[in-house]
C-alpha cells in the first residue's frame, strides 16, 4: 500500500475531492495544483528535474528543446517562462514522490513519475451534466456559461498534457485505473480506488 | 446491482476470465464471443437490431450503409456477410441484455447497449509482458511469436470496434471503469469491478 497515487481528471469530475478523501483515508500527504505551484515558485525555478530522467523524457518536445537548443547563439535560454514553470513543478512532483506515499493531482504527474515502480495513476471523468452541476455549485460558475467553461477547461488540460508528454490525455491503457465518477459518485470512487490499491504489495 | 456489465479487453489481459468470475460472484449469466456467435448463427442472421435503435446507430457507417444503400439498383443487398454477422450478433446482445443482468464480453457490446440506462461498461488492459505470458500459458501461443500475436489481435479488436462504432477503442471517457489487470491481478480486478457496481442503485 506504499504507493504514490496520481490523479488526472476532467474538470468538474470531482477528481480533486476524490484525491483529498483518499489521502485522508490512507493518511498520506495530498498535493494539489495550488500546493505544487507554490512550492515551485519558492524553489527558484531550477530545472534540475532532467538531470536524472534523460531516458524518461527522451521523447518529449520540451526535452528536445532543453537538450538541443537550450541556449541560442547569443547565449540566451530559449525556454519560455511556461517551460521553466513546468520544469520547476516537475521537480517538486519528483521530490514529494521520493519522500514517500502521497496523492498528487494533475500537472502531468503520472507521466513525470512513470519511471517509478510504485506509482498508481488514476483518471477520473464524468458525464457533462454531472460536471456542469459541480462547476456551478462548487466553483461558482455562471450556470449559463457552465457548459462552455467545462469544455474549455478540459481542452486546456488536454493541451497541457499532450504538449508536455508523448502521450494522449485520457487513453485508458496509460492509467492504472480510470472511472466515471458521475455514475458511481465521489465516495464510491474513493472506495474503488482504495480497493484497487489494496491488492498491491 | 441489477446491471448489464460489458467487458472490452486487450488480448491477454484476462478480461474474459475476469468477466466469468464476476458473473459467478454476481450469479448472473455470462456471454462470451463463442456463445454470442453461436446464438447469432442460430438466429438466421436477421438484422432486426436496427428496428428500435435508429437514434443510437445514427452516426455509424454501417447504419448509413444499411439505411441509405441497403439495396443497390439491381435490388441486391450491399451488406457484406461480415456486416450481416455483426447485425445478427448485435441482435443477440440486445436480446440477452433485455432479459436481465448479465456479463457480456466484447463484440462492441458497450456501444450496442449504450442507450440502456443500466449498463456498466468495463475496459481491461495490461502491460505487454503480462499479456504475452497469458497468451503462451493459456492459449498455447508459441513464445517466439507471442508479442506479434498479442499486438495483431489487439489491432484486429481495435479495427473491429472503430469500424462498427463512432467511437475509438480504449478511450477512458467512453467506459464506466477501465483498469490495468497486469498491475492488480485477475482476482483483485473482479473485486474492484464489484466495488464499483456495489455503489449503483
Amino acid at each position: 500500500m506504499s504507493r504514490i497515487i496520481t490523479i488526472s481528471r476532467q474538470y468538474g469530475s470531482g477528481g480533486r475531492e476524490i484525491g483529498k478523501k483518499l489521502s485522508e483515508k490512507l493518511n498520506i500527504p495530498f498535493y494539489d495544483n495550488a500546493l505544487i505551484e507554490k512550492a515551485a515558485e519558492e524553489s527558484g525555478l531550477i530545472p534540475a528535474f532532467f538531470e536524472d530522467t534523460e531516458r524518461h523524457a527522451g521523447n518529449s518536445l520540451l526535452y528536445a528543446l532543453y537538450r538541443g537548443s537550450q541556449m541560442d547563439h547569443f547565449g540566451m535560454s530559449v525556454l519560455s517562462m511556461e517551460d521553466n514553470i513546468y520544469l520547476a513543478q516537475s521537480n517538486v512532483i519528483r521530490k514529494v514522490a521520493e519522500e514517500g506515499p502521497c496523492v498528487i493531482i494533475g500537472r502531468c504527474s503520472d507521466y513525470i513519475l512513470s519511471d517509478m515502480k510504485n506509482v498508481v495513476s488514476i483518471f477520473i471523468h464524468a458525464d457533462l451534466e454531472f460536471r456542469k452541476e459541480r462547476a456551478v455549485r462548487i466553483d461558482g460558475v455562471d450556470p449559463a456559461k457552465a457548459e462552455s467553461v467545462v469544455l474549455t477547461k478540459d481542452k486546456r488540460r488536454q493541451n497541457y498534457y499532450n504538449f508536455h508528454t508523448d502521450r494522449k490525455w485520457g487513453i485508458a491503457k496509460n492509467y492504472s485505473l480510470c472511472l466515471d465518477s458521475g455514475l458511481c459518485g465521489i465516495d464510491r470512487a474513493v472506495e474503488v480506488i482504495y480497493s484497487y490499491i489494496s491488492g498491491l504489495d
